[in-house]
């Protein structure tokens, strides 16, 4: 089965896939305004770090036509979720480009989100390929959270390593923390390996320590929001406690980053500003309270998973082993 | 507000809080067979390690009241769960005096029941006691799962010594695991403490370590099901993982273990059948698919946190430091 594109510049308007319908219900929505952009990436209609990076850049083309200020537009877009920089990245550029005329050129712009985001197809399959290099044969993979085609603009970061380590045999299986609180490791990992044919079974996020133990996974593969220039990861909730897991039992630990997610300017994990988001994706489900009424909830939508607990950082240029800030320094793009 | 009891013999029948209903209604179901009793332990209408031991005791006396072969009624309770001891200790007490005259003296089960209950509320009050003696002033304290007055027939056991550390004066605030899937912390553990007038915030079980990396958790109190003889514990899927996030941050892991959860015969956690539940407690919520349709779950109960993870078992006896083989071989009632 043909996975849905997570987004579709018509030339007008962008139809972008909303993730919350998954996977029951495949549905796009018609975005004509930077706004709903901006509103569509802070109420996770489209997530995914490389995703929402491709998403904003759409929505400055959508300011840009409408001849709406595009400083605001950037900067509103920019504020719709703080922790992973791909949306700052996309954003930049985008600005970059608008500020090199004296005008507006919206040509000029709706090129660049189109090279962003044919970009964003190519580097997902490059760092899927290199991706692919570190698997051992016959592997049992842990995934956290979700990761695959439908939170990029291409085929995914950490779970398309895992679809083509099982395309080429080298996966036998796959292991999915479920993800609290939005499950999106139960909703949507196991939904596209189910398209794709990956066996897969999901576990609660708790449940990785004893897999462990009983020697059932042979390498995790995580995404992320965030890399500092330090190797500090932010990733979504959970990655950190999985990471000290990984670490007890002598299991690699690898980050899938492409570049676009790898913000040298950001000194380490301390320095990255994550995300608190609503009590009631904890409290409630599906609008019922599922909480003791009355309790307050913590949301951090991520955690700081800290360098040295990382095996390898998969990038679209290779695969950084014990990354550092001198070996994240060396990267292509950093100089 | 005065909590419910988790159970009351009548007389005649027993009444048992039905925890399932918890904590938006308080239901009392009238089980008047065995059988009634074993499927309340096993569809978890009761739970709590130290509960269920009381209430499959009074399941015996409704076999011996009934005249029901007692051997088929002992090892029906038994099968019911497999990995709480407390299951075994009551049961095995009961059948030692059941055995004891060539005839089933009902009145004699009956006051035996009656005798474990009330040292459940006696050992845990004393457990409880000498839990408030590791709490460090003000402190904050982290807690998985639900282990309060109505996992016990007494005043619970970890969370027992949160309420009386917050009476005290010593508790500033608790931080609950969720405690997928079934999400106790969020339900009871959370109404528990909002009866008794404890502050307390719900996180989902992955976010444990970054609460910790940011200072915020002084010590970690959990209960158990069985403790082996070497001080490896099965407790409530994700303590270990919990356990090893304590272990990173230097942050001290209590596991409240009354002895009647201590099983001296069990040489290591390997030796502990972890239960399997069904795996729609994972895919399904309040009967609604959660997951992709089609895909798999794991659903253990249980995981093993290995003794040299645990800075102290609290027991009604006192505090056992850096369990051991050696220090649980000294208890009292291992002689």
């Amino acid at each position: 089965m043909t996975l849905p594109r997570s987004l579709r510049w018509t030339g007008d308007h962008l139809d972008l896939l909303d993730q919350r319908c998954l996977p029951h219900t495949v549905v796009y929505r018609q975005l004509t305004h930077w706004r709903e952009v901006s509103e569509a990436i802070r109420s996770m209609a489209v997530r995914g770090a490389p995703a929402i990076g491709v998403a904003a850049a759409w929505g400055v083309v959508l300011a840009a036509k409408a001849g709406d200020d595009l400083d605001q537009a950037i900067e509103g877009l920019r504020a719709s979720r703080p922790t992973a920089v791909n949306l700052s990245w996309a954003l930049n550029r985008m600005q970059t480009s608008a500020k090199s005329n004296g005008w507006v050129d919206v040509h000029q712009l709706e090129r660049l989100a189109s090279a962003i985001e044919a970009e964003d197809r190519a580097l997902t399959q490059a760092l899927v390929n290199h991706g692919v290099g570190v698997l051992p044969e016959d592997c049992r993979v842990l995934h956290h959270c979700h990761t695959g085609a439908v939170a990029t603009a291409g085929v995914g970061t950490a779970l398309g390593v895992i679809v083509a380590g099982h395309q080429r045999g080298i996966v036998k299986h796959a292991w999915l923390d479920e993800t609290r609180p939005r499950l999106q490791g139960a909703a949507l990992s196991a939904w596209e390996l189910g398209c794709c044919g990956v066996p897969a079974t999901v576990i609660v996020d708790g449940a990785s320590g004893l897999l462990m133990r009983r020697g059932q996974v042979d390498v995790v593969l995580v995404g992320c929001d965030r890399v500092a220039g330090n190797g500090d990861v932010a990733n979504k909730i959970g990655t950190y406690n999985l990471a000290l897991a990984a670490r007890a039992h002598g299991v690699p630990f690898y980050v899938c980053a492409p570049s676009s997610s790898i913000d040298i300017t950001t000194v380490d994990g301390d320095a990255i500003t994550i995300e608190e988001r609503p009590e009631d994706e904890i409290t409630h489900f599906r609008g019922e309270l599922v909480c003791a009424s009355g309790v307050r909830a913590w949301n951090p939508a991520f955690d700081i998973t800290p360098a040295h607990l990382i095996t390898g950082l998969i990038t679209e240029f290779g695969v950084i082993r014990s990354p550092s800030r001198e070996s994240i320094a060396s990267l292509p793009f950093a100089n």
